[in-house]
């Protein structure tokens, strides 16, 4: 891997939501370019099916490796909970999914042992939070559910107003239960609603977002593969997306924190 | 077009949606055979980009007419409202679209003249609607909302639920002032939620769901080309989705108002 440090580490989301992890990897790693690809033409993935999002996170890997990264990240819940081995066995860089790192944490922060999770249909039924955190801890007791409509509401960007209130309620409101005490936030979007979420869920639970523990074991990872940035120059982060950047733009200032310059639309439709 | 009246008619939408239209054309025209493409493993169209739902309206149409179909039904508002003239041109068969024949529908309804209609961001932002209004009734006040999260609260079953009510409170709570007397539900997905809808914007305004309007012209249009089905024949039905079928198959049999059978996987991605 010599040679490679200078590259970015490459980003890719189902859309918008991935730029939740993009902004902790920024902070965290201030010394490293990245590329972010988010898939707004074929957005969401949460519904889809395993075969279907693998196709397109194949589709969305390749175009990324092709324009040269040093490490890839699968900042999307439902992508990294289906198509990690595949994108694993397809690739010759390193691959970070968000599953691993966040029930890592969650398994650092619970003391009861009793685990929530909730994600999108595709992330839910997959089971994948639950065996990860299983492998780590295997006396705690994992319950999960799917909360569709959060995702819809954070683009919205109704993230403290009645109706996102009534929907976690509707979502959450008798889930905490049976000494719940730390839940995990199984989808990019969703830390945009961390305060409706709390207060359904109630002050006694702690809230685990994976960005975090992606961005710390993307710092790993680059440290024991020898891969830092170490040219001292000032990192370059370009972001690509399917359909119009017009909406992505808007939306996505709010998920990253931060001004999106020179979003340009790319078509990975395979031919 | 002699001989092709055994035919079926063929029938699209991103997804799920319209089903609610096929509901009213199975009743309407009960002698005629259908075929049903929902683009599940793409949808929604309502945020996409009218480039790449025109693509995805192509990739749809050539799958049914390569099947044979006799007239084409585009159940989709944000494919009528973008895609309907390069459907005309790229097709052999009739094109139907929801747009007009919901405008023509609620020319007719409106006394005062002021008619809103409500959609997803790509049917408002198309403002088709409002073209089609003028060109019956040039004198028409158009006000136009879109929304968002109906589709995904539609989807989810909450048909009459407090989240419905303060969704439908918070879009329309203050929309239908100005003497508006007609609401054109511009989304296919939006008649199952027809009663939060009309407790929003109140009992005086007149809901305009295309289905029946669509079902009318599809009828006169078969009628005009010699087309009706006229071999006695008992009809057959088929279901084609690009995802896989199972939750087509749950939330489909409400839209559908009837049990949903032999819903067949496609690929139909250009390679």
């Amino acid at each position: 891997m010599t040679g490679q440090d200078h590259l970015p580490v490459g980003v890719f989301d189902s859309g918008i939501g991935g730029l939740t992890v993009l902004r902790v990897i920024h902070r965290t790693l201030p010394g490293e370019s990245t590329v972010y690809l988010g898939d707004t033409a074929r957005v969401p993935y949460g519904t889809k099916s395993p075969e279907v999002v693998t196709r397109y996170a194949l589709n969305n890997a390749r175009f990324l490796v092709k324009r040269g990264i040093k490490l890839l990240v699968v900042a999307c819940n439902t992508a990294s909970a289906v198509a990690l081995p595949a994108l694993e066995e397809a690739l010759d860089v390193p691959v970070v999914g968000v599953i691993r790192p966040g029930a890592r944490k969650a398994a650092r922060t619970t003391r009861s042992g009793v685990v929530g999770v909730i994600g999108t249909e595709g992330t839910i039924m997959s089971g994948s939070y639950e065996r990860e955190l299983l492998k780590i801890r295997p006396d705690s007791t994992v319950k999960k559910r799917p909360c569709p409509l959060f995702v819809p509401l954070a683009e919205e960007g109704w993230e403290d107003n009645p109706v996102s209130r009534a929907v976690a309620l509707e979502y959450l409101g008798d889930f905490a239960s049976g000494g719940m005490d730390t839940l995990i936030l199984g989808c990019t979007h969703y830390p945009v609603l961390a305060r409706p979420i709390q207060e359904a869920v109630g002050q006694n639970v702690t809230l685990v977002d994976s960005a975090t523990a992606v961005a710390e074991v993307v710092a790993e990872e680059l440290g024991r593969l020898d891969l830092s940035s170490s040219n001292g120059k000032a990192p370059a982060h370009e972001f690509f997306v399917t359909d119009v950047p017009q909406r992505f733009q808007t939306v996505g200032e709010r998920f990253l924190g931060a001004p999106l310059f020179g979003i340009r639309q790319v078509d990975i439709d395979p031919h």
